[in-house]
């Protein structure tokens, strides 16, 4: 069972991210509240209807592989058909390849829902995103029409092929080769692991995106190019041709989101793969960051789809579940657990983590969307450095805190939640990976401190922290517990990411690995206090709404209320991890051989 | 691969936990620290050798259920018969049923040995532990002979039937029934679940302990009665007699520890399942807390051990895998991940909160055996309020912070730790149950709370506090970086706990709720002072021994700091998570149906 919070999305979509502001912008005229709910209302029916419940399945019937070929869990063949069918991969690619052109700001709570019923089935179109939107990026206009419409159709999909067994986090130790044969095309020579739906029998052919090294090329990320390997040639009036020299040769055990087949693809051992250049030679690692850029924020709205999906099972079964009486002595009858205060901390804490992290990543949406369309390109600039400046928080923050909502989520079940029929379990197994793949929390953090805090002097950062300032500002005007509760915490939070960012840009020549040891206490600390500022907001309208619809502004107020005091209280913890410890005496005070 | 931390067990049995102070107790003269040495040894050989191996092939080839009968995993059979043979089921019971008689604070690091060789054996030794302590306690004499000897000698074992379909935290829901025969004997009727080694082929007969109501007893937990159902009937001369009604329906497929079964036991459905009181009727539930007090330690060991097995398989993989240049460009080349910052981070949290649990648990396990052997009365009482209000704190904290250390773990391992051959996964599947069974996290902090902290007026917490002050004062005495961090977050930590204390008891009858939606947060307070208080412990010695052995006291300094710096700055928001909230305006402001 999965009921998209719709309510939710549009509340945040409206009033925090802007949604009318966006359809002002030009080729978004279109794109307003009456569109966006109507998109949302049929996503949420394929998602709640056909999705959802093939997601207990696919954990139970993972994909399966014989012989080279990978059979998907029974009924997503067909699922993926009504996907596509349905125009669901094009919601946010262009209108010219037979996208429907719209904001990312919409094609997020639809991502967000796509995830939230079946993360394993999500990656198939998430990746096929990412493969599109390299293509857009770099490729010619040839094959942008031959493979972007084909791609957004659903008749093929797509992959990214980085990883090698020796190079996961370091793309500096790829040794996938490509030879150029004299006609344009290359020869690919290589082992891909780690790839996700690398193989399948969803779609008629797979465009495998493939980081190579030409010969001669420099050692290195500097050496590193984009190739397209399909899965079978295309003939030049579109038709499928040849099979290519490309084949999975076994996919992964894994903890979870075991539906989405994860493929080790061996490139050219019967002679050579077929394969494209994609852009200029190695330029590659840039285009891939371009592309990495959506994947990445897509895989933390994977974070919130999880959080989402996990709080809406365990607020059931707490419902439902009758155990022991109230410590208030207020009934002689046992009651619903989710009448006891830790089942409703435990709540609380999930669905205001899942609030949290949804509103940060659809204000960010928002920023990408203005980014692309806005008229003047000094406002575009802006909005994509806070964009990007977002990107690895929305990643990695709301990645992280999703093993913390579905663990919540197995421990408000009890003993059922670890009984693997009960479902519970699954959410906690499927979201391991979310911190991992796409560049893992540290990675993210690495990114955050290095391109996004350091290198513009933390100017970026610290315009966001001016905004915070103004919302605690705009706090000190209501009188109110919950504006109070928020106003000090985010105050701290702010101060403490103030200190953060001073840190981080002061010491990082001097002492990196001190700054860098507390890379990932960053992420978490711009997220929570971003995140915190989103909730913030949220309050303030809830505030100002409230008589409107009593109930749900007053569960925005109390659960902004409650992100503040049990959440947004972290922040002087984090802010000590980061500034306290020098690098050879704290974290790195040890020899390896002591570990 | 498991290699026990000899060297740092005999460290905190020796200079944090008082090995011998206890070997002057009577009773435990030859229980010095030559033989905590020897013991220990012999332990880890059993543990690293025979039981650690196992670990994996029961997670691969569960524990199998047919037709009522349930085959433990390949080898485990035999490696049970080894564990009984070398006495290890009777390390900490009495010498006069064939026990070895050793203190507690010596059979708490081979508890942690077998469990973090393997989790799934370990619950079987557990649960025949928690049966033996339920005889010795409340049983005659004649059960005690007839049943103790065998369960020690590993030829029979116990469980505890507590739970019902209806009645899991609430064991006023408890339905099973007892009915007399007037022979003295009952006969037993009911379903119980969540059995672990309910079922198995490792032993000749099975003591299970069981819940039930006799005819017209009061309702609610006074009405509850221990009885003992051995599976096999027991003949006047020791020998087993007839098959019991007593039958394992079937198995839970689960999410970890899989090796170890989870049974449904129906009792009796052909006539009646003959059984045998404990004690007085309707007192059960006073027999199965004394019984459930040393089960929910082992159950915090349990945390420890799968937290330092994790740590240990993580740091072995960091040793190993080379992956990107230093962040300070010391090297042209990649390194291994271990010399990365965020690597040593989570290496060295999992290190930290690993060290940490293991020294306030070898500690309580220290009061624990004053409070059973020291000649004077008044003594023996203060360390047994000192054991009883740490027990809830190892249990509930260290089983909370292994699901912390076991996700590091995972995450050490980047993209191979979701693949589950790499094994890292199981431990994090594995330690997911250790916060649900023998009484949730929640449970644990009501303990704390009700039992621990508010009956005696805060009394034992804040003579706890007293000696954290003292070591504070210790630290001021030294002024190196370590000793000046430890002593700022230890001040800062023992000051939230004394505000959290003060606040739990000013409250707890004026506003239940609002105490109780603080009591995880109060719990984990209480663990990260009471941990780090033993950090700082751990950190005086070492300044002063430094010379004698500086890599190792070296080590333990680094983590002492790291511990303070990275783990206790926590309190201040677990503080505001306990004292800020008011009931019905903080964790309680929503009304159910707004979840």
């Amino acid at each position: 069972m999965y009921n998209a919070p719709l309510k939710d999305m549009l509340f945040v979509m409206k009033e925090l991210a802007g949604l009318e502001d966006i359809a002002t912008l030009p080729g978004f005229e279109d794109a307003g509240l009456e569109t966006a709910q109507a998109v949302l209302d049929e996503s949420a029916k394929l998602c709640g209807e056909v999705l959802a419940p093939l997601n207990v399945e696919g954990d139970r019937n993972p994909s399966a592989w014989k012989d080279g070929v990978v059979t998907a869990t029974p009924g997503f063949r067909e699922a993926f058909r009504q996907f596509a069918e349905g125009g669901w991969q094009g919601v946010q690619h262009p209108v010219e390849y037979e996208g429907q052109g719209l904001p990312k700001l919409i094609a997020t709570p639809c991502m967000e829902m796509l995830n939230a019923s079946n993360l394993s089935f999500a990656l198939c179109p998430l990746l096929t995103d990412g493969a599109i939107e390299a293509l857009l990026t770099a490729g010619t206009e040839a094959q942008k029409q031959t493979y972007v419409p084909k791609l957004i159709a659903g008749v093929w999909t797509g992959t990214m092929n980085l990883t090698e067994p020796q190079a996961g986090s370091d793309l500096a130790l790829v040794r996938t080769r490509a030879e150029p044969q004299g006609d344009g095309s290359f020869k690919v020579f290589g082992t891909k692991i780690f790839i996700t739906w690398g193989e399948h029998d969803m779609a008629k052919n797979i465009a495998h995106l493939v980081l190579a090294r030409t010969p001669n090329a420099p050692e290195g990320v500097k050496g590193i190019s984009l190739f397209i390997v399909p899965k079978f040639l295309v003939n030049a009036d579109g038709s499928l041709g040849e099979r290519n020299d490309v084949h999975c040769v076994s996919i992964e055990h894994k903890l979870g989101i075991k539906a989405s087949p994860t493929a080790v693809l061996q490139f050219g051992d019967h002679g050579g793969a077929i394969g494209y250049l994609i852009g200029e030679e190695n330029r590659g690692l840039e285009y891939m960051f371009i592309m990495m850029n959506a994947a990445r924020f897509a895989v933390g709205m994977q974070g919130v789809g999880v959080s989402e999906r996990a709080y809406q099972k365990a607020v059931g079964y707490a419902k439902e579940r009758v155990q022991s009486r109230p410590v208030d002595g207020s009934a002689k009858q046992p009651v619903a657990i989710i009448q006891h205060p830790d089942v409703r901390r435990m709540l609380s804490t999930m669905r205001s983590l899942t609030e949290a992290s949804r509103a940060l990543a659809y204000v960010a949406a928002a920023h990408c969307d203005v980014a692309h369309r806005h008229p003047d390109a000094a406002t575009r600039a802006e909005h994509q450095a806070i964009y990007e400046f977002l990107v690895p928080v929305v990643k990695g923050w709301s990645t992280e805190l999703s093993l913390e909502v579905t663990s919540l989520g197995v421990q408000v079940h009890g003993g059922m939640g670890f009984i693997e029929e009960t479902g519970a379990a699954q959410y906690y197994r499927d979201a391991r990976i979310l911190p991992i793949y796409e560049g893992t929390t540290a990675i993210q953090a690495n990114d955050l401190i290095g391109r996004k805090t350091v290198r513009d002097g933390g100017a970026v950062a610290k315009s966001l922290l001016a905004d915070v300032a103004q919302t605690i500002g705009a706090l000190g005007r209501h009188d109110t517990p919950a504006c109070r509760s928020m106003k000090r915490y985010l105050e701290l939070g702010h101060g403490s990411l103030a200190a953060a960012i001073d840190f981080v840009v002061a010491n990082v020549k001097r002492d990196p690995k001190a700054v860098f040891a507390g890379s990932v206490p960053y992420l978490k600390l711009a997220g929570i206090v971003l995140g915190g500022w989103q909730m913030a907001r949220a309050l303030l309208v809830a505030m100002e709404k409230r008589e409107d619809d009593p109930s749900f502004y007053g569960a925005k107020i109390a659960t902004a209320r409650f992100f503040a005091e049990h959440v947004l209280s972290q922040a002087s913890a984090l802010e000590a991890s980061i500034v306290t410890a020098k690098g050879d005496e704290g974290v790195l005070a040890l020899d390896a051989d002591q570990f």
